[in-house]
């Protein structure tokens, strides 16, 4: 049974080793990051009115197949087509894959990643918009905007990447697993549309006090909240790519350390996040309320992001702690300004995003960016976190990152945006978001149940 | 902490890695594919209406525990004790295993495809067939009917294996992940059952004008579909058993690479037949339905499972966009016949699934076919894709195989539902059915909100 | 490519190998038991009232995140920072990790489970609870009751440790992944806390007979269920924490025959337990009921958890069939003792968790005992199952975990659910329960679907 295997032409058994392994990690953190979809598609149904829901989850079963198509044909092209620091100009339609840098497997994860991006976006949009007018914004956000920006901090050839030649500010911006790249990218998109959009009607009342339009059931948020978190296992820890590398100057460590400590900050900064917003919270409304714990907890993981894999466990405690006061604050903000965001999702991810991002700038440890970016090679040195006392380079590369993806997603989505509202193709017209987007747009409710309750009375309707 | 497995004596230590690194890829696969069992239950649940939910959601528990016993007792060998090409005859209750072909990690992976297979079945009859009767098909379904067509496909003893000797029209047919061997043997069991049963009340009024019977939750339809895309991660790239598998006469490629690449045509069929299926309903129905995407989704899926692991990329976008007009147009008819298939499933099962079968003749590669079912041997030829200049053996291999199942599921499970409709143990009376099945058969509703929506008048009863 | 992991230094490159197979086994198993808490999430909350959904929910979220913090900074010190028989006294908040003995994966390994203690005691109280008396017994089990027990059972240094120095009766107890540990705490804790509590108003009538209070929704119990099946197969054949280990004396055999093995037994032990129920209580009530065969299969699962690695399939099937009768009786008696538990928990997991550890005693194989707990050495022997002529070793060492298990957790749970209730902290008001606990204490109902109802008449409110 072995002999097929052992002997090889060409490939090594060694190679053989290595790329199965690699590959078996690679490929289920893939399918990990996948289950994000899932999570997305529960919470944001059930944080909208019943009358909504089949439409907002069309919007994510449609992002998860049209970023497939788009992202195969030139988003994973523009991201990774290495050529010039700027936008990737091979690679379309996965041409020359695989080659010797990039297999199937992680055009695969990135993938997961390209379409978990609009999904951020389509909640701070959630119960107002037209679908077409979902259908344009998606496709040019999965398809372009977001391939650039991963193109710039995460290819070998980006310019902000903390793998190029010259390095940014001799760093480069470390953002591991995306609190920018794929967070604060759909968190800026979502914020643009949500302001060219207004507020949902009934938001706010005449004297522009907030009136709750209450989500239709916890039970789908709270369920979306643990998928969410089952798969950031796969963001997070999957975002070496390798797992079979060493450290030189260890006697048992590689990768295989550094992925497992990266789930531990990651479960770190989550549950402190979750538990100071249980408790902050509770001292200013007055109960314990468990959406806010589940926002609250996704607010950690997004800011322990970027710097998940090189950050001790108690810094990640830090970063959680201060994330859920970050987002508790923009939630208040937002409220006084009159911003309606369904799903929190501008404060959540693009508030947290950036916090977590100069986190990464204060509290990285030039030990772990070193095995992270050089895989342990002994006598490098790497600026590093700031309050470690790893000087100016890195938290400069931090704030270039937030600065630029702010700049960049902005003149890129706020005109697509703004086109779509002129052309009159962005909201829909109220009185059918008064009636819901499922009677008016998709041929029915999500629910059926009234046939059972009136069942209930001995008056049966087939 | 390594010695005790650096000192070996039988075992070789390359022995020990290359089975370990299959047991981990082959296992995390297999639980994948227990995912669609939670799939399945989810979909069937939302697309039945809330009488019968409980119903429903009880077949599918069941399939899955009768299918565990029944293929451990006696499936397994059935599919897999080789002997001769027609069906296995040792290997009953897992005996002698492990042995130097089968180890305990390749039953399981088995298991999670045969309990699938009922699920299927049980779509077509939906909301009308009697307990036992679901007890009596399914128990045959999966511990005969199924396993006897996998041993002639999948066995290397099967007279219609890629893998045996002779191969059959040199070729035999190549059902990858088994769009044949289990979506077209669960849909042509349906098919029967339906057919036998007839239509639900009131599907089709007087004039045989088909009436809408929602499904009583697009949530419940959704989460199922993203759960069954999740699973078929376990079905397709799962399927080649071992990633440590190195192909001579390349440099850096084996089944790692296949494995990748089968996950990426997976998606893209799929996707490709969710955007068609999108805009082709949009045109003909008017609006944009979110349960004509998840099916759609499911079809693409479907289609590229026979042929996933040996076509190009680009080759699984026409395998989608053909799938999702079978789909459509296959569902037309059968409102025409006044067929009444609550989940679809002869349609998408059964009419995809022959699709892919035909698909796959027609485009798969050769070199992909070499590497797949000869570990990427130099210097073999195989038949491939008519349309590539394979030539007609391996075309013909999928026409006998969409023929044989279609006859060999026919002359088994027609009969026995035949018997049971004689015998009045198939289809529930007329008075339940209107009641549904849940308050009938199984002691109460699958949901208790009418206490909280009487309390909400502040009258409250415990 | 290669060449950075193929030229080391310190760590060779078998041992990169060894360490990252394990690594990735031991990862997603323990994101596997991750998917249990969403599991517990579902079930509970389905297994509830509406009014009451939100409250359990946030119970499991709460389990979560507290559960981490906790388990980081002392309960992980406490079961494994080994010292002394009884009870852990170094790696507090990680210090020292990763060791040459521990890396993060095991801490990950293990920190998923001791979120899932808290929530199997948190069913026996439901519906009834303050949410600060829930903060403090779950933050005590989950950091101390818990861990000490670890400590005692798994550690390498536990004084009923089947792995420590001297073994106790020659054999220790052998609870390879917790059906005592795990299960049988959670329980007892539980059932001392709703002995305290009393039954839910209105459970049981004046005279003392039972009135159905029926859970809100079948459709999250089933989904719950599988979820929990699905994440054992990270409980129970992750449980070796290694797989790249070889069984010297096979030719093919090691920890990769055992995993796959182990996953086999769980499956069959619960499916059988599931069809046995669901025949049972067919007999019993009257009708095939969706909710008795998951709680059965559930059963089956608990039991199986202590010797799922020690005993052949054959004897997992009886394992399950005891299993059921188990349950059933068990819920016979607590009706007639007028004990309420909302989840049967205590009777499942502590009944069903009992039964294992004989089960274990009973049927454990040699052969299969040397593998696990030798690495299959040669020449080693050990006292196994009683009926397959062990001697009473083991059978003796599992009796003593039971009643030591009962004792410790009752001396440590009983006084804290005791005070608690003294203070009158412990249960909510009655006029309280009766309105539910999510509109008391929570800010709201979990479902918001009453505009939806009204909707369909006509009227609608924001």
């Amino acid at each position: 049974m072995l002999h097929s295997t052992l002997t090889l032409m060409g490939v090594t058994w060694e190679e053989s080793v290595t790329y199965s392994i690699n590959a078996v990690y690679l490929l289920f953190s893939a399918y990990l990051v996948f289950v994000m979809q899932i999570g997305f598609a529960m919470i944001c149904a059930g944080s909208v009115r019943a009358k909504n829901a089949m439409n907002i989850m069309l919007t994510n079963v449609v992002d998860a197949v049209v970023g497939s198509i788009s992202f195969y044909l030139f988003g994973f092209a523009f991201a990774y087509g290495t050529s010039n620091p700027f936008i990737g100009s091979h690679l379309f339609a996965l041409a020359h894959i695989p080659n010797a840098t990039y297999d199937y497997a992680f055009f695969l994860y990135q993938w997961a990643f390209a379409i978990a991006v609009t999904g951020i976006t389509s909640g701070s949009i959630a119960e107002r918009t037209q679908f077409s007018a979902y259908l344009v914004f998606s496709f040019f956000l999965s398809g372009f905007v977001y391939p650039v920006v991963v193109h710039w901090v995460w290819s070998s050839s980006g310019w902000l990447s903390p793998s190029s030649t010259p390095l940014m500010l001799g760093s480069g911006a470390i953002d591991f697993a995306g609190s920018g790249v794929v967070h604060l990218v759909g968190a800026v998109a979502g914020l643009w549309g949500s302001i060219i959009e207004g507020p949902r009607a009934g938001r706010f009342d005449a004297l522009g006090r907030p009136v709750p339009l209450r989500g239709h059931s916890a039970t789908l948020v709270v369920l979306g909240t643990f998928l969410l978190w089952f798969g950031w296992f796969g963001f997070n820890p999957g975002s070496f790519d390798k797992i079979l590398v060493a450290y030189p100057g260890t006697s048992d460590q590689g990768n295989w350390t550094s992925v497992g400590r990266t789930a531990v900050t990651t479960i770190l900064a989550g549950s402190t996040a979750g538990i100071v917003t249980l408790f902050g919270r509770r001292l200013l409304v007055g109960h314990w309320d468990a959406m806010d714990v589940c926002n609250g907890l996704l607010g950690g993981f997004v800011s322990i992001t970027s710097g998940c894999s090189v950050v001790e466990p108690w810094a990640a405690i830090i970063c959680g702690f201060v994330s859920a006061w970050v987002l508790i604050g923009l939630n208040i903000v937002a409220l006084k300004l009159n911003y309606d965001d369904p799903l929190e999702a501008a404060q959540l991810h693009g508030g947290c995003g950036t916090w977590g991002l100069l986190f990464t700038g204060l509290f990285a440890k030039e030990e772990f960016v070193i095995q992270v970016y050089n895989s342990g090679e002994i006598g490098v040195t790497r600026p590093y976190g700031l309050l470690l006392g790893g000087g100016w380079g890195l938290i400069g590369a931090q704030v270039i990152e937030i600065l630029t993806i702010f700049g960049w997603v902005s003149v890129t989505m706020g005109p697509i945006f703004y086109a779509l509202h002129k052309l009159e193709l962005l909201r829909i017209p109220v009185n059918e978001e008064v009636t819901g987007l499922d009677i008016s747009c998709h041929g029915g409710y999500a629910y059926a149940q009234e046939n059972y309750h009136l069942r209930l009375y001995g008056d049966y309707i087939s």
